[in-house]
């Protein structure tokens, strides 16, 4: 069975009333909740916790990190940071929500500055597959809506990804690459965009069917583990072999 | 200098009074104004010349073919087809626009069906840079918007681009992949959504800011030339090298 | 279950004696043998039978096509060609072995050449893996070699993989992309090298893992079918939204 | 005219006479000798300069970086690092050569390791075009050797790159991928493996061509420049539209 880490920075729901009548147990028990009843496995970690919740012992038993964070990024240690990437480049998968595109870990993985445009409006957001037969897309429609969320919008500052496989439309005008898939070392990224934490998006039945389906999509494959350094011994004789 | 061929299907203006409204003198000549206001060199060639004016002469001549054909892609022959599909291959740039994306040319190219959903209401398209500091993108704001359009909608059925430069937003709800650069053999193509026959949209600046950029992008580039077939002769020799 | 149906042309076999001591029931028998000793459901066609052995009822119950082709890609029909190409849009999967790469239906989805250099003198090839941790390379070491084959070189003429998973060393000085993923529509594809009809390339315990793991990963992912054409209905009101 | 400032960690060449044999002024000079001579416009920069060269007013005047580096990585100011990555995103040129892969730098540019493996015995490198007509050929044959290099082997742990330009072959059986183009926010940037210290590489005619055509092509290219942040005025209005 594939096992997951929820993580969440879990600050907005102790100190907002408005974030706390939404999601009373925090955000990830919203999705503890919905995975769970998904078929997956899921435990949580939160920022709080020693170690912010991401010891050794606990990332030894993922197979795939899902993570939300939002105005606490600065607070997450860099040895932290340092020890999921590695992680990740090992071949854990992870999934990225929402203003989760700023953490010191996305950033690092990336590699750019993963900025963007927002708005706090609460327009409606319709989100379109661009990759169908896409394992990430299964029991979705063509589009799903989501009717109040945040806006995020193009320009997003982050390297071409490897599959993109939603795009969303704003009512206000914009448009953003929603989900985009990355391969990096041995592991897989996905990144998604909603989840405010002041609308019920991680109710919505369409939004965590993706995050379920992307677990299943970012869990290790099983394929070759590289190994890296000094080759003294070629695999050919170096005496010259010209013709 | 660059040397671009227009090429039109010129139909819709010869029976379509709309349409001849907007263009009179058809999409190649408006084309070829804006081109050549631009700085480039251009000729034209249409679908009832003979070989359709893409003679191979005429193809010498041509570092750039621009495409626009709607209702009579089944009349371009085929012989003619694989002879500028070659071309491209061998280098010559390609710029395909709007309801061209179901020609034979581009979908040979392309190898899928090219299919997507469309919608002639005449609502408002904004298209949004996906790719800043891209060539084809100089000279525009952040987005550019146009005022009355056909709608196209994803599920855009082409191969992912090697470069996604513009991502339309229309005011009915969809969103479009509108910019797509790929390279295919030695050559550069580029498919550009805006240009249905009933709107002026080949008289928008940025429109044609768009095209003259792509023109240059798509110019033949001067690096290797690939050779093919029969290597007789191995480049080390082929004895046992076992260490 | 997934259904492999393995296409072979099935000539060499019955008219070349260096060949049918080597595969003395045809290529397609050889990997039938190794791909049901995988655990998977194979069937065979060849190109002598009616349809090509390719009958709608028959591609109707596939999951994936294995093709191999050489001497006579000019004998496969066109239609069947289309046939095949708009069932691999639609989500079944291909894995295109060898000198298939410049079969009718490869260079028809590839949209290119699909040309390559070529040298039959029997000289060892190492396959490297490029995408650790992808599927298809499941059970393999860091590279495996293939004593005597046939080189192949780049440049190979194709578009730019969507992964690539191996590179090919040559003893006689070459390199080549040996394993190529793209997905297409609805259907994924995979190209892989080896496979000369004079070596014993398919009894090769790790060339048949790679096919049996290709298998796995082309078959039909289960996400979301695209639906295309006239959407006359908007799915926000048109009217002026400006603010 | 496009300006070039190379970097150089030069230590090697001050403290291994093998090194000084090769390069006595060090390698930076050997590659502002080359490029000059190819038109260029060069000056150059060292880790033991203050801020290694590298202050915002020597960036300020600098449209392509070329950064070696190889022992010293770890003595390179975390804060120095930061401030090019950011120039990089904001549209500079970026080339990496050889042992760069390893730089602070470069890592946090891809998000991986960069890790690979690698063997110092002067075996002959040939080194292939993958992407005919790219601007980063210009002027080379289909392949060129490298009669003497340290050989680097797959796995290389890098972003697949967005487009790959060469693929090594190595007389000890290895292949690599030694070009990689990357786009990176507003900035361009090309890994290019050959350079080793003990090898009069940087005077090889094609290495030094290949270097002169990076730099031209990831020169900025007069693009959008993106903007970023809050955007409290939506460009439609958020009243309901709903058909």
């Amino acid at each position: 069975m594939t096992n997951i880490l929820i993580w969440n920075e879990f600050r907005h729901e102790k100190s907002n009333p408005a974030v706390q009548a939404v999601y009373p147990h925090g955000i990830h028990r919203a999705l503890a909740s919905g995975l769970t009843a998904a078929g997956l496995s899921t435990r949580t970690a939160t920022l709080d916790e020693p170690e912010h919740g991401l010891g050794e012992d606990v990332l030894d038993q993922t197979d795939v990190l899902i993570w939300w964070g939002h105005r606490a990024h600065g607070e997450v240690d860099d040895a932290i940071v340092e020890r999921v990437q590695q992680r990740v480049l090992d071949g854990m998968g992870l999934i990225v929500l929402h203003s989760g595109h700023f953490s010191k870990l996305f950033k690092r993985l990336m590699g750019t500055t993963c900025d963007l445009k927002w708005r706090e409006m609460g327009e409606r957001e319709r989100i379109w597959v661009t990759a169908p037969n896409h394992p990430i897309t299964a029991g979705l429609g063509e589009y799903f809506e989501i009717e109040h969320e945040e806006m995020y919008g193009e320009f997003f500052d982050i390297p071409a990804p490897d599959e993109l496989v939603f795009v969303s439309w704003f009512q206000g005008g914009e448009v953003f690459r929603s989900g985009c898939c990355y391969r990096r070392g041995s592991g897989k990224i996905f990144y998604f965009r909603p989840g405010h934490e002041t609308y019920p998006t991680y109710f919505h039945p369409d939004v965590l069917r993706v995050i379920a389906n992307a677990c299943r999509w970012a869990a290790p494959g099983g394929g070759v583990r590289p190994s890296f350094g000094h080759r003294p011994q070629p695999l050919e004789r170096l005496e010259d072999h010209r013709p």
